[in-house]
């Protein structure tokens, strides 16, 4: 098998070896490879919508107007860049954060008086209301959500994450940072965490700072745009892609309270492309957001936030619990990381099949969408509400002096169904808000609270809800559920251990739940700040980090992380940092045969010809060529869609062949225009005289396209590709002879993924398994 | 003058257009720009030492050989690579640890019985003679320090980050991470700390981790390195410049206990390139180095180590200050982060001069260097020594738990002269080692400890100190000076402050450094998770990140960094990751004219001509040309002179002008040879016979090299060749024409450079001003 695929590669190279002789060129003997075409469908799914997507233009439009419009910046207007960049990194802090306060503060309350309405029906023993009361509040918060999400923003379902991922990728998918999907995600994230959904609010607060951060960056909704001539420069997706990152950073600091896990999380799983200048932004922004929650949470002490609890910047705080670990402790925690890194795999694979299942049902319709949410409930419901009747009440400890039992919102000893002085361990996981589940399963100092049988039904439980939850039609993060499953198993690792080990039950759950996150998320150094501003204990450190560190590792050995899982479900058109090593087999001329002729235009271009290519192609750029009457022999440069259309829906059309002056260009098109992406050219009438007009491309054409040469392997011409961050890269001949075209090919996104390459190429296929990195 | 500028910008820019034309083409009218031509001098200071500088070759040399070795490889090759790669960062944790640990047991034991017999003097009032002990103690040590530095290794002088920071840009320093410099970098540094100089070991511990990974990954010191099979895949620039990365954030974090501050470090400030595998490795490096660390001082809590103190995981724990802040502390907080920033950029400023002159004196020879150390040190033990006699004795305040007065190695209250009950305050900060002294400073809930005066001699000491001491020959790092210098304005703020703010005085110092570092150091993130780890204490991190952002902002309004200061003082190379404005205007084909012309070779060429390209020239790679008899018209790829020189050594030479087989080429060459970098051939001796026959280059040749078309932007050119780190960057022509050389001109790092590009094209300085980022 090997040898075959050895002797394979060794004849490709062969073939390109003749290739090299200059007699012989490629140019020559495309029948052998024409059937080979590269395939690739622009349709991804984003949140639970089949959209088409596009690339991004990162590559800086060098064409004469951009040129001028770059000079004459005057240094005042250098100065307002620079302050409208750091104005908008503090609003999207500002609002970023006051969004999180208010979810925060709807969701305490709005699930804060459900459960004390429950609770007092729990206190007069009539189990069957109070069933009725959490059942049916908790499917009414669901529908809103799911209705909202549905009808309105179908893009604002699930976490948002890897769709913002692959934007800051250089994937554009429509309506995503939208104004409609903000206040869906907002709405519906309220609405389904306090339904009390497997389903953490820390993904969509995510997705939520990125809507700010894009909605800032454009001046307002869509049809709704501010025209400040300051925010003309963020016009264009270089700046758009700085903001998102910092609405990413601020998202996660918001969820976590931990600003500088924020940016590292930006940095590690959400940002493509990064540069010093970002962490210092990214890092303001998360730093306005912690002002803006430490200022709410003051508010909050005083009691003005109805049923918001007294929490603290940090929101699982274990840091008065003493660590104190030996040699001897290293068994149960690396035992933990393994476990991560096998569960978290597992749960990669297992909800890998979930999604795919979900897919089929929503596909079916609106209604079915909603059912299965309505569902899913029901069943979260009934089980959060039944299963604590199986616990046994456990007794009091005296020694321990929080209050017991406890039949409030919150509170680590629900009495629920027990006598006094008693409490039902479950009914303290399952019968309040997931934050406060989280709270009371890292609940510290509190040896023995939770029973083993108690246990490992809220892990089953929160399995089970885990795998289901996820995929419906709602605003939904992974993260809290992941905690969730985490701090099962290693509480119930820490309840086993109890008398062997001096790390305390509460610590072992918090690093049962890095562990799984490590497991399934794969982040090592974002995760381990998260969990360090989390439960503000710096002594974890070294420990998180061993944690981490073999939970990433044995999971890593099974499947990729569950972005990547999600990515590749979705369609969404991820460009990998590494190339594939069989890359380095295969030229881009090879690749650039394989794909239909290039679509060239003359620098002085006959407006039939034009319309010809917008018409019968879908390709976004095009290369514009020079030369003598005769043959177009030099390269001037490539024009995109959106100019050509722009042209022609001005009708700039000159009456000879001629070049024109650069005060006439001007005087038609303003650099703003240029700016935007407007592509639909349906309503452009041009009359048959218009038509053997002509149009002078050369002021428009960006003069300066990256390219490669046609013997560039693929490998290299994908780390150009991905470093540079491009969407189209031209190929240019290796050989110098007249009267042959100066562009060969174009390479785009699509061409160089290679999963596509692969079903052109098959035969490179063999080799994929020998991955070195 | 602006007027001025635009109408050049516009004038040049015609000329441009008129090159557009193919009628008249750059390469026809060479005449008017041949006298703009690009110097550049290989020539750096490293360490105190000018050495020649080569760029560093990250670019994957895919010729046929290493296609075949690639191919060749199996798939346990593969995971011998992957787990040597992690053995590796596992090793460079480990050592650094272990070598972190002990040059802190030496300086605390060196320094420490020092100052027992010292204070042993005092004890007894014998001033002068402990003054002689002190100061011939220090001069002693002082000069140990100076002269392994000044007689081995001169590039063991200074901190050695901005060298580190040049190597992970690209540029080889040599002898920068030989054995004879780590030893000394190890030996030198105990010295000069113990003498109580105003240094810090942080940043020789940097260089030291850097010596270590770059050691342990080419198998030992230079003449002695072990032929570990599995290390031959470490052998080129790519690894070995990972493998540093990690040895650099290992340093960091065993400098300052800091392990997601080292990472951070060595992303923000150090590293070049990063790649998220990357945060991942040297994260386990840095988790490696905590756990050495930590078991350490476990063995030391129980004594065994001397006069090694009892310090924890955290160096300057001030956890157990109960930070509390409210809006009107935001006054204080905002001034701290303003003299941070003014100052730390006139410290830049001061430093730069005082560097300038430091070199004038250290080239008059060595023995300059070693006269310039040791009166350092006389002054500085002067003034360690004297300035406490003019300080009052103040009275111990028993509502503080500390010892006080003391009179041994450390402690906070020193007696020195002051009779019993009292201390004396400046002798706590003098009369201590520099660590304690921070500690001392940081020091909490002991408010007013420390007089005014104290204080202004303090910080109007440590200001001189921080100037004069740094560019003395010997190891040195500027992380400790800065903290000493800070901290004194920031007690001194806290003490004024003191009735009207809830912060502690401590923190106030403590903030107080970190303002400075960020005003000198310019860096953000990794700065605060430093200060977060060293001080743990996590409610203090929106503070510190204010205070950060202030100092950055302000800093950042006057000049560059200091490592930026020091980097273009030493004249390394470094590419910046922000092209300039004015590069937009000018194209890679006019900068490619104003270079010599470009030394092709052909595909199978003579060996006279090979040895006439090799002599004549320093290129390091040479373009390859194929076709016909006549016209070279076809780009085969670039050859490097290491590989030209192995083939002249080899004399693999033909009778014929023929292509070669494969096999030929591998029955000669393997591919450890031809990743040995060697290009010395003077030794070479070839007959007049051999001068005649010819070389087959073909396979040797790199085929896949980086190309851009004459037209392109040197902006655009430049984002590709750092973003991807190459070294050579090939101009080709835009026009296809029969008989043109394909190749018309080469970049390299030098070529790229705003400064030397500014002196071949004077013309484009006026634009300078207006950089927009």
């Amino acid at each position: 098998m090997d040898e075959d695929g050895n002797l394979q590669i060794s004849n490709s190279n062969y073939n390109g070896e003749e290739e090299t002789d200059p007699e012989n060129n490629t140019m020559n003997q495309p029948l052998l490879k024409r059937h080979r075409t590269l395939s690739s469908t622009p349709l991804a799914l984003v949140g639970t919508k089949v959209s088409h997507i596009e690339s991004l233009d990162y590559e800086i439009n060098e064409n004469d107007l951009f040129k001028h419009d770059w000079r004459s910046r005057s240094k005042t207007q250098v100065l307002q860049y620079i302050f409208a960049k750091w104005t908008l990194a503090f609003l999207v802090g500002l609002l970023t954060g006051l969004i999180a306060t208010l979810i925060n503060l709807a969701v305490e309350n709005i699930a804060g008086y459900k459960l004390l309405a429950v609770g007092h029906y729990i206190a007069q023993d009539r189990f069957v209301t109070g069933l009725l009361v959490f059942t049916g509040a908790n499917l009414g918060l669901t529908l809103v959500a799911t209705v909202l999400v549905v009808v309105f923003a179908p893009t604002a379902a699930g976490p948002g994450i890897p769709e913002i991922k692959a934007y800051l990728n250089g994937i554009d998918t429509p309506n995503m940072f939208g104004a409609t999907t903000m206040i869906v995600k907002i709405v519906g994230s309220i609405g389904a965490v306090a339904a009390g959904l497997d389903l953490g609010k820390e993904g969509p607060l995510v997705h939520i700072g990125s809507c700010i951060a894009s909605l800032l960056g454009q001046g307002g909704p869509d049809n709704h745009r501010i025209k400040w001539r300051w925010l003309r420069y963020f016009n264009n997706d270089r700046d758009r892609r700085d903001l998102i990152t910092c609405g990413s950073a601020s998202g996660v600091c918001a969820a976590f309270r931990s600003p500088v896990g924020g940016v590292l999380f930006a940095l590690e799983e959400v940002a493509t492309w990064w540069r010093s200048a970002l962490l210092w932004r990214t890092f303001f922004s998360t730093a306005v957001v912690v002002v803006v929650l430490r200022a709410f949470i003051e508010i909050c002490n005083s009691g003005k936030c109805g049923l918001f609890g007294k929490g603290g910047l940090i929101m699982f705080d274990v840091s008065h619990v003493e660590v104190r670990y030996h040699a001897v402790d290293i068994i149960p925690v690396t035992l933990i990381g393994v476990f991560g890194g096998i569960l978290g795999s597992l749960y990669n694979h297992l909800l890998h099949k979930v999604l795919r299942l979900y897919n089929l049902i929503n596909q079916k319709g609106k209604i079915h969408k909603v059912l299965l949410s309505l569902s899913v409930s029901l069943f979260t419901s009934l089980c959060l509400y039944g299963l604590p009747f199986l616990a046994e009440c456990k007794p009091c400890n005296p020694s321990i002096d929080e209050a017991c039992p406890t039949n409030g919102r919150s509170g680590n000893f629900k009495q629920f169904n027990c006598p006094n002085g008693y409490y039902n361990d479950l009914a303290t996981l399952f019968l309040t808000t997931n934050d406060d589940a989280v709270r009371n399963v890292f609940s510290s100092n509190t040896p023995n609270e939770f029973g083993m049988v108690s246990l490992w039904i809220y892990f089953g439980l929160y399995c089970i809800l885990g795998l289901i939850t996820f995929g419906i039609a709602t605003p939904s993060g992974l993260f809290l559920p992941i905690i969730l499953m985490g701090s099962a198993y290693g509480r119930m690792l820490g309840t086993v251990m109890g008398p062997y080990t001096k790390i305390d039950q509460g610590l072992y759950a918090v690093l049962g739940a890095a562990s799984l996150m490590a497991g399934s998320m794969r982040m090592t150094v974002s995760l381990c700040v998260i969990f360090l501003e989390l439960t503000n204990n710096l002594l974890l450190l070294p420990i998180t980090m061993f944690v981490l560190l073999i939970a990433k590792t044995v999971g890593d050995s099974f499947n990729l992380s569950i972005y990547e899982i999600i990515l590749h479900l979705k369609g969404l058109p991820f460009l990998e940092a590494n190339p594939e090593p069989w890359m380095r087999n295969l030229t881009v001329g090879e690749l650039g045969d394989a794909k239909p002729p290039v679509v060239t235009l003359r620098g002085v271009e006959k407006v039939a010809n034009i319309v010809d290519a917008l018409r019968n192609t879908t390709h976004n750029a095009f290369p514009v060529l020079d030369g003598g009457d005769g043959d177009a022999t030099e390269l001037h440069g490539l024009i995109l869609r959106a100019h050509l259309v722009k042209v022609l829906k001005k009708r700039w059309f000159l009456n000879e062949k001629r070049r024109t002056e650069e005060w006439e260009v001007r005087e038609k098109f303003t650099p703003v225009e240029l700016a935007e992406r407007e592509d639909n050219f349906d309503d452009v009438a041009i009359t048959s005289s218009e038509m053997q007009m002509y149009v002078d491309l050369h002021p428009l054409t960006n003069t300066t396209p990256y390219t490669v040469v046609q013997s560039m392997s693929v490998a290299k011409a994908l780390v150009l590709f991905r470093s540079v961050g491009l969407r189209h890269l031209l190929i240019v001949p290796k050989i110098q002879a007249s009267g042959m075209s100066p562009v060969i090919g174009i390479l785009t996104r699509q061409d160089l993924r290679a999963h596509n390459i692969l079903q052109a190429f098959p035969h490179l296929d063999k080799h994929k398994s020998g991955k070195l990195r």
